[in-house]
């Protein structure tokens, strides 16, 4: 091993120690913390913070990064590692600490405001300080841009490396293009699909019996790993045999069943990276957006797949008697698949899914290059939904303060989740020349399935790119054509379009 | 503030944030973390014990405790953390690092090897490393004595601040001279105690129901506390805000009711210190035996008297109607107060739970200061049994293997138990004369009780050591005859003796 290499190791595992401790404390804070314990567990999660801060952000670890630069022994595994912290580096160290500092109580404030505010459906007193964390992205961004650099694509750089905006505005603008007309037309529909008995008094035990039973079955491994409950469904991991996933309960059997599905999702991409990475910092999924297409990839593409019920459809019925004895398997699967323009993006269908994103990729886009005023943003919010999916907020709660992302400081975050979906049209449609997709589903046989997802981006953790990724997968860069292809096939048919 | 404490502050809050983190994955550990994360967490436990170990034993904060002891303006908490943090420093400067390491290793090996030997039920897989887990426990000691003191005295001050070897002879003398006739006497009494409707195949969700009613009924506040399942039950804390206990759920009911209430009887010692406290290394139980007192106080004092089951024996019929609804209160209290010698520790009444104790006192003192040979463990403990509780274990895993203390090299912690009993005791006399004690529990007024423990135990955390609590509370210096008083009462009355 480089001996340059071997002394960055020892900071880099204390830095991923501290990382594990604050990964368990935010785990334990949503699922089990007793609610007086917030202020007093806080004093302890900023200290940690701080040591990992001092971890990775000292000149002995400066000075080793540059050794290890300069070191052409170190293997594919290392190399990524210093990448991963030259990159954490090189941003920290452009900030003025100061500044850094302040940023960091700021988001503490904002995202506290910014719960209330929602709270009070009241968007003006989120505002003054959505405008200061805005000033303080744009400030850094452009700290970090290389010459001609846009302060968004900077931002962009950090959850989706090789997204720019030129290539942003293309997949979006196709998306604009395609999926609009598309909704119009699903809504002209005289289609009508039932899915009432998807809402009803399910009881909690029940729906985690079943959530258990499908995260196993999807590849979640429950001896390294854990469910449990929490307001918003999330998936966290301590490394590759400990990663756990939460879900919620409530009287939309579907709202369960699907989160159960997408968390195991990440989950099952977090446990499939191999050894040599786990516990190092390129041992987490390649970027946000490759991430979210694979719990999309699990939750959508084959968990609202006709095939995949149909070995385990009759587990569900027997569970939920009362709602699904009459209900057969190709009324449910219509049901899961319904399109429906809603205000809320969490709860959005797989077809107008998209465009809650687009729209808001489009206003933070205006926020943080254009000229937009957080003032406007109610007003721009509310237009652009009537616009694109026929349908107006009447509330600041249910526009434009429904997500938390902007109150702490995450622009260039939401394109990712289109762009998972993205990924994953642009996946399956590769897979389905590889093997009879399909066909395995009905067989039960979802680890086969798994495996190729493993064998060709899981394992890998970070030492590739999203791009990479699916350059070497399907042999083709990114190329949104297949979502747009998949969305239409799937949504034509379903509504029994053209 | 003190310009020495303030600069030794910032050490100690780092100190207690790794602390506590650690206190984190030891309850995640106990409580839900998947098999297979064991290793891979292990390596972060690690690499944080290391962390708080430099964090507290490292020149500048050598410098500062010095400065600190010479500086008069410190407050009487300051003081404490002061005193607590250089016993540390003092224990760990005396032993070679080298060494040191070697023993943590050694002991890790040593607890997995116990585990082993247990399960094999063969002592001697396990000898060969606990001969050299006292070798060390001894050496280590003997770096730490001070002039004459012996080095079990050493160890006995590691738990039990102001308790000696000469102290203990004298109390354990009394018990062996008290308690082993009267358990003769329990034995040759007549009366027969039904407790058949204990035992049975309760559920677990109306055991949990039942739990969490008492711990808060004895004052385990949820808002600032967890209850979990685990092995063995156990109370761990993160600060006064948040306090967990554990239980287990098996096919006898008195053993979770009661378990429930011991770790409560922890829990509020920790809920109760003062905030000025908590969250350093002052915050916690004044020492082992205060600490197995206050749990000890609850279930047994409080939680196994007719008066505490007065206002909700009813309660727990309803509960389990199959089992009680024609068990009278005072049958039940008489169940679970039944004396009956068995060979395991930790299912003991109140009685012979002291003769346990004893036994262990006597070997370890014998293994440490004499000259008892680990081959003739076995033989030894085989013996005492047979002597003090008049039964005899026929296998190593029911009697020499049983606990896991010495395997972690905790010689001096057994005493504790037995101590915790006797200051219970001591403090439930004194009491009595201050309030109406059955009154109050018959009226389902534990509050009173619970906030007089606070008021003159709870809220010092460490400012006081057990005996200077006892003398300001009780007036009087630790006296042993009020245990015993204690359980010839009870169990002269329970089984009509004289």
């Amino acid at each position: 091993m480089s001996k340059h290499f071997d002394a960055l190791k020892t900071h880099l595992d204390r830095a991923m120690a501290l990382k594990t401790a604050l990964a368990l404390f935010e785990w334990d804070n949503e699922t089990l913390a007793p609610k007086e314990a917030g202020e007093l567990t806080g004093n302890v999660i900023g200290i940690l913070s701080g040591e990992y801060f001092q971890a990775v952000n000292n000149d002995q670890v400066k000075e080793l990064v540059k050794a290890c630069k300069e070191d052409g022994t170190l293997t594919l595994e290392e190399t990524a590692q210093v990448r991963e912290l030259s990159n954490e580096l090189e941003k920290l160290e452009c900030i003025p600490k100061e500044e850094y500092q302040e940023f960091a109580r700021l988001v503490s404030d904002s995202a506290r405001i910014w719960a209330a505010a929602k709270e009070a459906d009241d968007f003006g007193k989120f505002a003054p300080i959505l405008k200061k964390v805005i000033e303080f992205q744009k400030k850094f961004a452009g700290y970090q841009a290389k010459e001609e650099q846009k302060k968004y694509d900077v931002l962009l750089h950090e959850y989706e490396p090789g997204f720019t905006i030129e290539l942003l505005d293309e997949f979006f603008g196709l998306i604009k293009k395609e999926v609009v007309p598309l909704l119009k037309a699903v809504k002209a529909s005289k289609v009508l699909i039932r899915d009432d008995f998807l809402t009803g008094d399910f009881s909690d035990a029940q729906q985690e019996k079943i959530g258990r039973f499908l995260a196993e079955y999807v590849g979640f491994d429950f001896s390294k790993g854990v469910m449990a409950t929490s307001a918003h469904p999330f998936t966290t991991n301590l490394h590759n045999k400990d990663v756990r996933i939460t879900t919620h309960y409530n009287d939309n059997l579907d709202s369960s069943l699907f989160s159960v599905i997408h968390e195991a999702g990440h989950a099952v991409y977090e446990l499939g990276i191999c050894d040599d990475l786990t516990q190092t910092l390129a041992g987490q999924g390649a970027s946000m957006g490759m991430h979210e297409s694979q719990s999309r990839f699990f939750e959508n593409i084959i968990g609202r797949s006709k095939s995949f019920w149909v070995p385990i459809y009759e587990k569900l019925q027997e569970a939920f008697p009362e709602s699904l004895f009459d209900i057969g398997l190709d009324m449910f699967v219509r049901a899961v698949n319904k399109a429906e323009p809603g205000l809320i993006r969490t709860e959005a269908d797989e077809l107008t899914y998209s465009l809650h994103v687009l729209i808001r990729y489009e206003l933070e886009k205006e926020l943080i290059e254009g000229e937009l005023a957080v003032e406007d943003l109610p007003k721009m919010w509310a237009d652009k939904y009537e616009e694109y999916l026929g349908i107006r907020p009447e509330s600041d709660k249910e526009g434009v303060l429904q997500d938390i992302h902007w109150s702490q400081g995450s622009f260039g975050y939401f394109p990712s989740y289109a762009l998972g979906s993205a990924f994953g049209a642009q996946l399956y449609y590769h897979m389905k020349k590889e093997m009879d997709f399909d066909g395995l589903l009905e067989d039960g046989k979802v680890g086969a399935i798994r495996e190729y997802l493993k064998e060709h981006i899981h394992q890998y953790g970070k030492l590739k790119d999203s791009r990479t990724i699916l350059k070497d997968t399907t042999g083709e860069d990114f190329n949104p054509e297949y979502y747009i292809k998949y969305l239409k096939e799937k949504y034509q048919d379903l509504y029994h379009l053209q």
